[in-house]
């Protein structure tokens, strides 16, 4: 299997609800420097997994309705904790539509999974990874 | 498939017995910078694959039984080379121990798979991945 | 001269007020990872720059008062942007203020000079260096 | 799962043909931080995966063949993309090859797996990973 | 002293002339991961070193000029080795004239010296450090 | 001022005396991974700080004496803590004599100054910064 991984980030706000959160029930925020990575078996014609720069626009397009918010005031995220694990699954899920769109190039059709890391601090990271399934 | 990864870091001296082990047949030391990962199918009600305050202290007991120590000395250890790979899998084993202790929660019983690297250098890791039996 | 340095991290909200600072005026968050390099000219008779266990206790405790909090609501910060580099700076004198109260240790009151940096991603960090001027 | 990593670099001059690489259709170059990781189910008499010292030097010949060199003018890679996925699996291949011409020990022919992993940047990396064929 | 550090890089061909290169007189590359950090005595008005936005678009231009080029048939370099050092001042002083033209904004005036490293790999990196003369 | 660093690590044993050391009084280690940064003004005929190839062997042969060692064992340091702020200024020292030496070539000479960085676990370092006395 071959595989590519890009890197971005995002700066956010929230507050999480339930005991096992502690101090964390209070509104405070979280730099994740998130690392996606995409998987296939065999590369395209030109020798690659994805068009690494459409990757990159990608990741930094799904990131960029995140950024600089406080996602206690984003209506789809309404009664869920945003914990670093429910982030990553919400990246992972807003790749594949892209790639099911056809943002990353039709190459990426190819693409059988997708792992996405986001590291909260040097010593705490959540991923999410899941098949990307078939458009067609 | 969700994971959550805690980092914490471990200080001891050992020996190896073996003409592979070259100068490292002396006794001398290690900083091994440990990283575990904790996997599961579905996120728990609060959002969360594990309780990671929870997760970050049952690591910290378990590496605290071998901080600032020689493990040529302890007793469990005797007869066996110490290697990197070798104390990967005794954390793995005593942070299975402690999940069926009931130590990080009982939403940590639903935790399928742990991989734990220790880090020895900037060039060189080992790791032990596994499942997690369950307790029931 | 000889310089000890101790990591931690701390995870806020905030917003600012300007308009060189774009989205980031929005309420958002980050985590910062702090490092905290203490310096003087000669070891003391332990052969220690400082004790790094109340070290990095002090950083700690520092980092307690504004960790899980909005700094918009803190009453101290009323009016100014607590950007990466003006908390480095709030960050020395918090430390600066634990050494004069005694808190690293006798010895600590040889520190000449300590430099606090605050990385709030893989790519941005920002320092506040200064003397530590003398308690007697 | 027991695994062992290894770590070493590589620093080449290429360039790609097809519109996807955009200006790095130009020659220009590359550091590569190149991880292998070699993994296998049970550890052998010594308590290893496989010897690190003989595992480093092994990649660091296989390296070697690339090192300083410009890959447009390598007659193997002639009518390739030497893009960072294809360079991965180069180096799992030559590796696989080296474990079966015993040159990291016979212990190394129980290597079930290796995962090759080059980082071209702080943003951007690339893996293959493969079974090892026996070779018996 | 206050201190902003913005990261980006640039991927470059070129060779070496003199005895001391070894193999790197041939035709080959590097990642240059490039931190440069700006440094000033107090903050502006609104808290900050710099206009990070800006700093981090200034270095992304004059890396820019280099990116996916084969140094040697720059003509500015001409008879010269781009060491990684010698890169390292050229960064700084385009720096500093992007700065001199305002291209930072007006609060960059302020700043009183610069520092460029360039990590060639994970071992080895270089570095140039001067004053920003003032531009009145 | 221009600098180059260089990377490399080391692996030891040793005990600490005196309270302030609490656990870290039994024998135990550590790896150190070493950071050396050469200093100078100019750039020599070469456009280079030092001859990198040497740099890296006279800090292996360096770091090679303590290599797999017992500290405690050691006779020059005898009735000594080795911690990793002392050590940082014997390694500092021996480069010291090793450029008097020529070890480095002669171009080395105008090295002015050498900071040695000792990183002992992800969250603590120590470092030793010095002249380089001319040996003329």
């Amino acid at each position: 299997m071959f595989s590519v991984t890009v890197r971005d980030h995002v700066m956010i706000a929230h507050s999480f609800r339930g005991a096992v959160f502690g101090p964390a029930q209070r509104l405070h925020g979280a730099t994740y420097v998130v690392d996606v990575e995409f998987t296939r078996a065999v590369l395209d014609e030109d020798g690659i997994v994805v068009d690494i720069g459409r990757a990159g626009e990608s990741l930094r397009a799904v990131l960029g309705e995140l950024n600089y918010r406080n996602l206690d005031d984003v209506p789809e995220f309404a009664g869920r904790n945003t914990t670093t694990e429910f982030l990553a699954r919400v990246v992972f899920e807003r790749l594949v539509e892209a790639i099911h769109r056809g943002e990353l190039g039709e190459g990426a059709g190819a693409v059988e999974q997708i792992r996405v890391t986001l590291h909260e601090s040097h010593v705490a990271s959540a991923s999410f990874e899941g098949r990307v399934a078939s458009s067609h």
